[in-house]
């Protein structure tokens, strides 16, 4: 388990670094903030993390131990002893591990949990962020619009239940360019795609439902539906998406209630699902009465050609709840995105938001609304799409000269990602710790489909242009290293 | 049940009404936004809603069922019968109704969906509403922040786990200022006080466990524990907060296992708990090892004096999670809070917040750090106080010119709400949709606590000073009527 740190001891102070983290240490102690009994960090752990020597550390902690803070170093870590106050008291604090152990939600799967901490630090290449690269990002074009915004927004208070007017009204000009028709009621804007999904977990299923999806998938990574009970039966997958012809039997023999699908440049592995396998799986849906969910956030990232139309757009009687996000195309960090759907399940979908968060940041729905009115968006995803380019073409470049006799995958049409297939002889555990020791964060296949041990989620999207090309040659000399051994 | 409809009838133009309507109720139809077998509202409800007489409605009515859209208005209602593209198919839609029936999450109280339904409604005097005025909305300043944003924010992507370090910076400061001592990495970014409830629900807590919380609680009108099982048991309270003396004997009776209470400017009661009760509350929860939820949202809006100290500030041992927000005191458009509480507690609602919504929106959490780094925040909370201490006078003087014999009422020293009680001889029920035909919005006491049949939540914070005026004035004459009658 990947831990964090948000201090770091000031070297160039007068005050000796051990005296320093001693008295991090007890301010935590005393605050609250590690409370009587709690397990902290190592002193191996937190030397490396505070980037002194162990024995600074050790210094730190004895003294504490003999102030009575901490307890004694056994064979099972450190604790917090005592605070300030509990050596006049006979109480002890709240067994807050029985809590944060039993919640009804499960933790996010380790791996995922070690990549968030992570991914803040500096220095990091991440290779298998899915999120556009910081060189990506259009700070004048949202300065312009900060700028507007500076002067129109005349009132931020709670938005309508299914989100500000003014964005649903754009949202549906936007989405007729996809050929997808919906009024502003059978609209709901939500924060971000993972957001959506988690309202449909909790407004639409009960404990026990099973939910269709393609393997491997983005949401095998997700606890957001296991979490409430709800299970996943993956359906197999080729490069022309999902096989539907498993959706008949698989729905009778789980008792489906649902179909998951990212049929357009599909995380993980980048395949884009053929409009003949599309017009298959509307059939089959429509005939099974089996409502879908079209998860289509990387849509307009494509690079060579425009992808098959939207589900959606060939829905001929509301069997489909459509979920988009300018997340992937423009800034994750605004947190807007939409479902659009029948309007009864709209409706629900809106009272269960209202529950959540009373609704999304009303300025980053501004924002988004001044992004789509000004045709900045539209013009914004041009240059996205060029940048892609030039990124995919640099990734499948490097792969050409470094992976040949390594790895397989296939050239990715649109969106982040390239689905590497490394020799089953190599453990991707090791390689994950391997590349990190070397500065480079990788998202393992295993997170998308538990068969899929042998698979990395390679993205160009994030690192720099330089980093891409700097961390898949050395990742291909770690992974040879490993091959080696 | 009140319905919205996003659309009217352009009554300037030359196609005649009941076409519009017509061709309104088509788009919906092929859109697949109603779905075939779907009910849908009343000629009557529609022809109020569209502001044109029934007739109108019931000649495009008659259309859409010779067209065979719609099927005959039998006592069962209008519902969709075809769309374009069922003519020629021999399948039906699937079962929309069973998923919105069937979700995890209850539904929002009928009452509270009614108001969501009705606060869009312009013209309308929201007498009960617990959001501060777009009269007191610091627009220019507001303008200030985003226009320095415009050119500071360098980039805007997903952020860390507990939320933008320099937000989580700013806010220890000014917890400092509360006397509430906390480091970044104890402090948790949420979308307001409500999602910070949510994550408790889904990360702390199972099916079956119990919350004691003061009776009558704005917990009481939310279902968020609710629906995933956990019980609400009510503490009573009195003018000096809730009854501590109850919290031994109740903790064992229903084997509780958290405590939330909201003791500053209390939601509906406007009650602040006494320091000897405080004492009293931690003394007991530290003797119980239960943990509290401080939910303290409304600290900042004291009008006549500071209130006592926080229960976060003389906690001694890591036994509360502290709510706070700047939804009442600045703005709730921008839909941040924070939680503050032991380090592993924060780490796993950290981890339940990215499986939720990956994070707050980015753009918010700068706003929000702009305005506490400036100063700008603790300026405007002085601004907010004169504001609500003239319209804390401005209410009570029209209860006391026009209500001493038809309710009673204490004078809160600050927040946003007046606990109003009314006879008892009153049905609120019949005062709320009254008060709503004269264009009032009202919160009925019974939200809060179902014995609160007689009470209802004024709040002096959202209607202009005019209606707020004009407003209460109105009730006061509505009441009498009801008395009468």
């Amino acid at each position: 388990m990947i831990i964090n740190i948000d201090w770091k001891p000031d070297k160039t102070s007068k005050i000796p670094i051990y005296i320093q983290i001693k008295e991090y240490i007890h301010k935590k102690i005393i605050n609250g903030e590690w409370t009587v009994g709690m397990k902290i960090p190592s002193q191996r752990k937190l030397a490396e993390l505070l980037e002194v020597n162990r024995s600074t550390v050790m210094n730190a902690f004895e003294e504490l131990i003999a102030d009575g803070f901490l307890e004694g170093n056994t064979g099972n870590g450190t604790r917090v002893k005592n605070n300030l106050w509990s050596l006049f008291q006979t109480t002890s604090p709240p067994n807050w591990n029985h809590y944060v152990e039993n919640g009804i939600y499960k933790p996010n799967l380790p791996t995922i949990q070690d990549i968030h901490k992570v991914e803040p630090q500096t220095n990091i290449i991440r290779l298998g962020t899915g999120e556009p690269s910081p060189e990506m990002y259009p700070k004048d074009i949202m300065g312009e619009v900060l700028k507007t915004l500076s002067t129109k927004i005349e009132i931020m208070g709670y938005e309508e239940e299914k989100g500000l007017p003014q964005l649903r009204k754009q949202l549906c000009h936007y989405l007729e360019t996809l050929g997808i028709n919906a009024t502003p009621s059978s609209i709901l804007v939500v924060s971000g795609a993972l957001q959506a999904l988690q309202l449909i977990s909790l407004g639409l299923l009960r404990g026990g439902s099973t939910l269709l999806l393609e393997n491997p998938s983005y949401v095998n990574s997700l606890n957001v539906f296991q979490s409430l009970g709800i299970k996943l039966a993956n359906i197999p997958m080729d490069r022309n998406g999902m096989d539907t012809s498993f959706i008949k039997s698989y729905k009778r023999r789980y008792n489906a209630s649902l179909v998951y699908t990212n049929p357009t440049f599909h995380n993980p592995t980048g395949n884009v699902m053929t409009l003949e396998r599309r017009k298959h799986l509307l059939t089959v849906c429509e005939e099974e009465q089996l409502p879908i969910i079209e998860d289509d956030v990387y849509r307009e990232l494509w690079i060579d050609t425009p992808p098959p139309p939207a589900l959606k757009s060939m829905d001929n009687n509301g069997s489909i709840l459509y979920i988009g996000s300018i997340s992937k195309a423009l800034s994750p960090g605004l947190r807007i995105g939409w479902i659009v759907g029948p309007e009864q399940v709209i409706n629900r979908l809106a009272d269960i938001k209202m529950q959540t968060d009373y609704g999304s940041s009303s300025l980053s729905q501004w924002a988004v609304t001044e992004w789509l009115e000004s045709g900045k968006y539209v013009k914004h995803l041009e240059s996205m799409r060029e940048a892609l380019r030039l990124r995919r073409s640099t990734a499948i470049r490097v792969l050409q000269n470094e992976f040949v006799d390594i790895a397989e995958w296939t050239v990715p049409s649109g969106g982040f990602y390239i689905w590497l297939r490394l020799p089953p002889t190599i453990s991707i555990k090791e390689l994950f710790y391997e590349a990190l020791a070397f500065g480079i964060l990788l998202n393992p296949g295993k997170l998308y489909d538990e068969q899929s041990f042998h698979y990395l989620r390679l993205s160009y999207s994030y690192a720099s242009l330089f980093d891409l090309e700097k961390g898949i040659k050395k990742l291909g000399q770690i992974i040879r290293k490993l091959i080696n051994n």
